[in-house]
């Protein structure tokens, strides 16, 4: 029972701090305004984690634990072709990008943008996770050029990098003028053009 | 003479400002820090500013004056064609963020990731100047695909917005590996296949 306990506490933590780093950003992120919001006294959040950046690390391997699970989920559907999975990906993400009132986007590209600079620590653990990302999307354009669903004059790699470099500016420009517009014209752009087969 | 004094110091905190929140971000940018840098006491700065916010504000005009400047003088060369400007806009990006050690990048980008949800006044400032910008762009656009320089399948309001929530990912992308091959990768994807005439 008491590990079960320990287990939902570090959890509610973890999920709490996502949410609130997600909004706020690192910085601005008070450990107090998490343990409020999960009901736990100081003491117990140094019982899991070190310091703020020890649990920053821990919310981005939490965070790419969740949405890993989503993204592979997507990604290497094999009932939909691959083509129609990156589509999926992004109608997934306007979905969100809606429901969060064009607020919030996504907590890898937001920490990257704020702490590449400020910790080498969390940056290497950022840049992780987001390659194993680009690996994911690097698999499904390959599938996609071989099976002449995608355009094939770049490599896979490069078009990944490249739709992964767009859809994150893609998803600060819509948090910027609170409009999905920006996500609109990537995916017209995108999917209408610089994939497309000739 | 006093006037051009207190001239001095005021851009002299709006510069060490600029280049504070470009590198560490809004919430982590210490007024302290700033009149450190500037050599003025902690008097000085609410005599020019009413508070971090309103000193954010005008760091983000001075950027704006300094940055737009160089982003007409580019874009609207005429000694230059369209698709050309927009190359040398790019070589410029790249030149500046191998001298920032791929550190920095954009600091109106960076603050509309930082700041978006958290201050509206913030949010609509920088949006104001983002729009700005996106309008240069979009002239620049329309004025290579009248020369039949640039594709026009899209209409340059479009191409525009897309060029940069791209370049803006594509930043973040770069400080975030410490690499310009995101740079590279959006220079030749850019110019070589999509806004590129069929």
């Amino acid at each position: 029972m008491g590990t079960t306990v320990k287990l939902d506490t570090k959890t509610a933590l973890l999920q709490a701090g996502k949410e609130i780093m997600l909004e706020k950003g690192y910085s601005n992120t008070g450990i107090q305004e998490v343990l409020t919001a999960v009901g736990v006294p100081k003491g117990s959040f140094y019982h899991y984690f070190d310091s703020k950046e020890d649990f920053a690390l821990r919310i981005i391997e939490y965070a790419d634990q969740m949405y890993g699970v989503k993204l592979a989920s997507i990604l290497k559907s094999s009932d939909v072709t691959p083509l129609n999975r990156l589509k999926n990906y992004c109608k997934e993400g306007k979905k969100n990008l809606t429901e969060q009132e064009c607020g919030g986007g996504c907590l890898i590209g937001n920490l990257s943008q704020e702490m590449s600079d400020q910790s080498e620590t969390l940056r290497k653990a950022l840049d992780t996770v987001m390659s194993r990302w680009k690996e994911h999307f690097t698999q499904c354009i390959l599938e996609g050029q071989k099976a002449g669903e995608i355009n094939n004059a770049w490599s896979a790699t490069k078009m990944a990098e490249f739709f992964l470099s767009s859809w994150e500016g893609t998803l600060m420009r819509a948090k910027s003028i609170k409009s999905v517009e920006p996500v609109n014209i990537f995916i017209d752009l995108m999917f209408n053009h610089i994939l497309k087969t000739k």
